[in-house]
C-alpha cells in the first residue's frame, strides 16, 4: 500500500495534483478527491454560461469519470472538518486519513459583507458559481425583454475583478446586436483605485487601455468606491450615490472555505511557503485560491490580488512535484514565483494579458486587444477541457 | 384651394418641410416659406468663410429661384409675432393665416449674455452668421499683419461647441502655413466640463482623442470656465484669469427668436412631441435649433445641447410626415429620437462623428479622425447645395 | 597680428565658435581655446558610459590634436577668473588678453542643492561628466550583484531632464536584458509639474506618450515632486515619502561656473542679446549652457529651461557670425530664436523630438518614437565626433 494522499476539491488544482501525482508516484500513492460537486466545470466560462453562450454541459465533465479511468478514488461527498494533528478530513458520512492533505478547495464567497448582496437575497446577480450564473442567464433573459438601467460591480473586499469586466463588456457587445443599447445605461462600480488596476496594481498601461475601451463602449465607470447597501432596485454607494437598476451582477469578496478555515488566515486562506507547504503542518500543502497571497499595495478601498485558474495549476503541479520528492526521498524542488497568462472575454474583442511574475516588479508585462485572443479563449476552453478528460495536465 | 402651411425660416429645416410637403401633398397645400433672409446659407462652411476659404457666393442660394421653380411661396419679410389663437403669423407688412405652422427659425444668438460679447460691440468676432463670418475674416486679415495671442472659446451656456472647436483647428493650421504660428499663443476657453465633451456628455473617447489632437497642436486648452467680462483687449475668466488677445471669436448662447419666443420655455425655445408637434397648439409644429431639448446632464457650467443640420433635416422630415398624415387623415408616422451624423474640420485633418441616438445611452457612437473626412465635408457642401437647389430633400 | 579671441571651454560650444572664427576670419584673428579638460567629450553619450555601452575611449577626442591642427591655440588651463574692465581672463598660471572673450564654459553642478546629493558625497550617482559616468558605471556593476530597488531622478531646480529620462529607461531594458527586472523596483522622482514636461513646457502631446511609456515599462513616476535629503540608503522627499535604495542616480541644479559668474545673473548665467553678445560687456559673448535663458513657466516645483548640444551649435554659429561682422566692420547678422532637435534613448527604442522654437507658441513641434531613432541616435554620435575631428562645424 502506498501514501494517502487526499485532495480536497475537483477543480484546477485538485484535478491537476491528482494526475500529476498518479503520473509521477504511480503505485506508491493511494490518491483521492474529496469534492462535494459531481463535475469539473470550466469555471472561466462561467460568464459566456449567464449570456447564454454556453450550456452547463458544454462546460462540465463527471468527476467520477475522469478520475476514475485513472485509478483516483473520488469521493462525492462535503468536507465539513479537518483535524491536521491526527491526519483526518471530515465529511459528513466519514472520517479520511490522510499522509498527505491538498487543500484545493477554491473559495467561500462572502455575500455577507455588503447588505443585500448576492443571488440568495436575490437583489443581485453572480458568475462565480455554475448554479449563479445559469441563474444570472434566466435574470438576462428577463431584463431583455424589459430593459433598463445595468449596474454591474465589484464591492470592496473583492480579488478576482476579471469575470466582472468580461461581464460588462459582454452584456454591451449583446445589447449592441440586439439593438437595445440605447435603452440600457450600463455603470461599472469597482473597489479598484482605478480601471485596470485588476488587484494586482495594474499591468504596464492597462489604465489608460481600460480606461479608453470602457469610454468607447459608453460604459460609466466608477472606480475607488465602495458600497453601503443593496435594495432590490438600487446599488447605494458609500458616497450617497444612488443607481437604479432593472439588472445587476455584482461579485463578493472572497474567503477560505469554513472546512478548513481553522487552517488558515483571519480570512481562512492558508499561510504556505514557496513549494505551497502548510507553514504550520508538513503533510498540509493547498494550492489555487485557497492560499493566502498578499496583494501587491494596500488600496484605499480593501481589495485582494486576484488567483486565476492558471497561477492554480502552476501552484499544483509545484505542490505535486513538492510532494513526490518528499515520499521519494528527495529535496524539495526549487520553484518560481508564480507568474499568469489570461485571456479576457471583452464581446467584441478580447484582451491578452501576462504578468511575469504575477507582482510587481515583474520581468514581463503586457497587456493587448484584439479579436483573434478571443478566438484564442474559445479554443483554449476546448483544449482545456478534452486536456482534462484525458488526465493531461501540461500547461499550455 | 388647399391647406394654408406657413414655414418660418428658410434654412436646412425651413426648405427641407417645404419640399417634402411639396412633394407629398401636391395641390392640396399651398406652402408659403417666410424668411428675413433672401438667401439659403450653408451654415457648416461659415468657418471657412471666416478662414477666407469661401466666399459668401460659394455657399448661398437664392430662396425666391429655389422655392419659386417648385411652386413654393417666398415671402422675404421678418415675422415678428405669431398669434396661435388666431392661426396668424404678424409681419412688419401684414397678416399671414394658416392652417399649419412650422417654426424652422433657429436660433437667436444671445450676447448680451457676457459682458462685451459679440461683434456689435466689435471685441470678439463670431462665425454663427454669414455677415459675421465675413467680419471676422476682415478681423483676420488684420491679425495677420501683426499678430499676437488669439483667444478662442464658448461661453457658459452656449450649446453649440463644433464651429468653434473647427475654428481653433483652422486657425492653427493656417498659423503654420504662414510660418506664423510662433507668434501666437492659441487659447482655448469653453464652458464644457472637459474637452470633446460637445454638449452631449462626449461620445465615445472623445475626450481622449480631442485632448492629443490639441496637445499635438499646442493649443492650450481651458475647460469648465465661465467668462467674466470681454475687454476690447483681453478676457476675464472667472477664476480671475485675464487672457490678453490680439483676436478673439467666442460663440454666444442661443435663444428662441422674439417672434415666437411667447410660445417656448423661458429661452424661448419651442417644446415638441415625438412629432415635432407644439404641446400646446396641435397645428404648430417646430424643428430645428428652434426646438426645446434637454441636455444630457447638468454640467457645473451650463452648457446646452448642439442641433445641427443634419438633426434639424431629420426633424423636419419627420414633421412634414406628420403634417402630410394629419392633412390626408391618416395617423401621425412612428419617428426615432434623433441621431446625428457630423463632420468636423481640423485644420489638417478631420473627424467623423456619429451619435445614434444623440443623447447617451447609445446604440452607436463612433469618433474617428483622418484626411479623407476633410475631402468628404468638402464634398458635401457642394452635394447638399446642389440638392437644395433641385428641391431634394433626402439624406445622406 | 590679428584680434584675439580668447573662448572659455573646449566643448560644443568653444570648438564650434573656434573653429567658425577660424575659418571665417583666417589670419586676422589669434584664436585660443581655454580649458581645464584636456579632450572633448561628446556629452550625450555619458548615459551609455554610464551603462557600459561606452568607454572614455569611445567618446572623447584630444583637444591639442584637434585644434593645434588647425593653427588654434590650446590652453589646458582652468580659467579662474576674468576681468571685463581690463579684457583679461585669468587663470592659476597667467592673465591672457582679449579683444573678444567668449564664454562657452558650460555649468557649474549644484550638487549642494541637496543635503547629500551628488556622487562627492557618494550616496547618489551622476552623469553629466566623464568623471561621474564613470563612477556610476561601478556602482552599476555592484548594483548587479545584489540588485534591489532604483530611484532615479531630478531635484528641485533642474533644468537638464533628458539624461535622466535616458538612464531610467535603459536601466529598465538593460534589467530585462539580464531577467532581473523582476527583482528591481524602479521610480523616477521629477520636479517637472507633469512628466513629458522636460522644462520646456511640453511638447505636443510629449505629456501623454512619456505616460503610457513609463507606464508600459512599469517605472513608477513621481512628479512635482521637491527633495528633502539623501542618506545613504534612501530618498527622502518633500512629502514625507521616504524611498529606499540600493542604487540611486539623480540630477543636480546648474549655475554658472565661478570664474565668470561675477559676469551673470544671480545663477551665474550670462545675459546676452539676440547675437549670444553680453548685455554690458560689447566684447564678451556667451553660448550654450553658460548663457542666461528663462523657462517658459514658473512651475509650482522649480525647474529650469534645458539647453541642448544642439542649441549650443546654433548658439555658437551665431555668435561666431556676429563677431566676425564686428571684426570686418560690418552690421551684426539677423539670427532665429533657436530651436531644438534631439534624439533621446529609451533602452529598448528611442524618441526624436523637434521645438521650433524651443519654447511655446512653436511653428513646429514633434515627439516620434521608433527603434530606427536608436540608430539614428548611434549614427550621429560617430558622425559628430568624426565632425569635430575635422573641424567641421555645420548642422546637421
Amino acid at each position: 500500500m502506498g501514501e494517502r494522499i487526499v485532495i480536497l476539491g475537483g477543480s484546477f488544482g485538485g484535478l491537476t495534483c491528482a494526475f500529476d501525482l498518479r503520473r509521477q508516484l504511480g503505485k506508491k500513492a493511494e490518491i483521492s478527491v474529496v469534492c462535494d460537486l459531481d463535475s469539473f466545470i470550466f469555471i472561466p466560462s462561467l460568464p459566456w454560461v449567464s449570456m447564454g453562450y454556453r450550456s452547463p454541459a458544454d462546460i462540465t465533465l463527471p468527476l467520477q469519470r475522469i478520475l476514475g479511468s485513472k485509478g483516483i478514488d473520488f469521493i462525492h461527498e462535503e468536507a465539513t472538518g479537518v483535524d491536521p494533528e491526527s491526519s483526518v478530513v471530515i465529511t459528513g458520512a466519514r472520517k479520511i486519513r490522510y499522509d498527505y492533505l491538498i487543500i484545493a478547495t477554491g473559495p467561500a464567497l462572502a455575500f455577507s459583507a455588503v447588505s443585500g448582496l448576492g443571488p440568495e437575497k436575490g437583489y443581485t446577480e453572480c458568475i462565480f458559481t455554475l448554479e449563479q450564473a445559469v441563474r444570472c442567464h434566466e435574470a438576462w433573459k428577463r431584463f431583455l425583454e424589459d430593459p433598463g438601467p445595468i449596474v454591474i460591480g465589484s464591492v470592496q473586499g473583492v480579488s478576482c475583478f476579471g469575470p466582472t469586466y468580461e461581464y460588462a463588456f459582454e452584456v454591451e457587445a449583446e445589447l449592441k446586436k440586439r439593438k437595445l443599447r440605447h435603452k440600457v445605461p450600463i455603470t461599472l462600480v469597482t473597489s479598484e483605485p482605478y480601471i485596470g488596476h485588476f488587484g494586482i496594481g495594474g499591468l504596464g498601461k492597462s489604465r489608460r487601455i481600460m480606461e479608453d475601451e470602457f469610454a468607447e463602449r459608453e460604459i460609466r465607470v466608477i472606480t475607488n468606491m465602495a458600497v453601503d447597501e443593496f435594495t432590490p432596485e438600487e446599488v447605494r454607494l458609500n458616497d450617497g450615490t444612488k443607481l437604479p437598476f432593472k439588472l445587476s451582477m455584482f461579485a463578493p469578496p472572497m474567503t477560505g472555505v469554513p472546512a478548513v478555515s481553522h487552517l488558515g488566515n483571519p480570512k481562512g486562506f492558508i499561510p504556505v511557503d514557496d513549494n505551497y507547504r502548510h507553514r504550520d503542518f508538513k503533510n498540509i500543502f493547498s494550492v489555487g485560491v485557497a492560499v493566502a497571497m498578499a496583494p501587491p499595495e494596500k488600496t484605499p478601498v480593501p481589495t485582494g490580488l486576484p488567483k486565476t485558474g492558471f497561477m492554480t495549476v502552476k501552484m499544483a503541479r509545484d505542490a505535486a512535484r513538492t510532494i513526490t520528492a518528499d515520499i521519494l526521498g528527495k529535496e524539495p524542488p526549487e520553484t518560481e514565483p508564480v507568474d499568469v497568462l489570461c485571456l479576457m472575454d471583452m464581446g467584441d474583442t478580447a484582451a491578452f494579458m501576462k504578468a511575469k511574475p504575477v507582482l510587481p516588479p515583474r520581468q514581463e508585462s503586457t497587456l493587448k486587444a484584439g479579436k483573434h485572443y478571443k478566438w484564442m479563449k474559445a479554443g483554449f476552453e476546448k483544449y482545456y477541457l478534452w486536456k482534462i478528460k484525458h488526465g493531461l495536465t501540461q500547461l499550455p
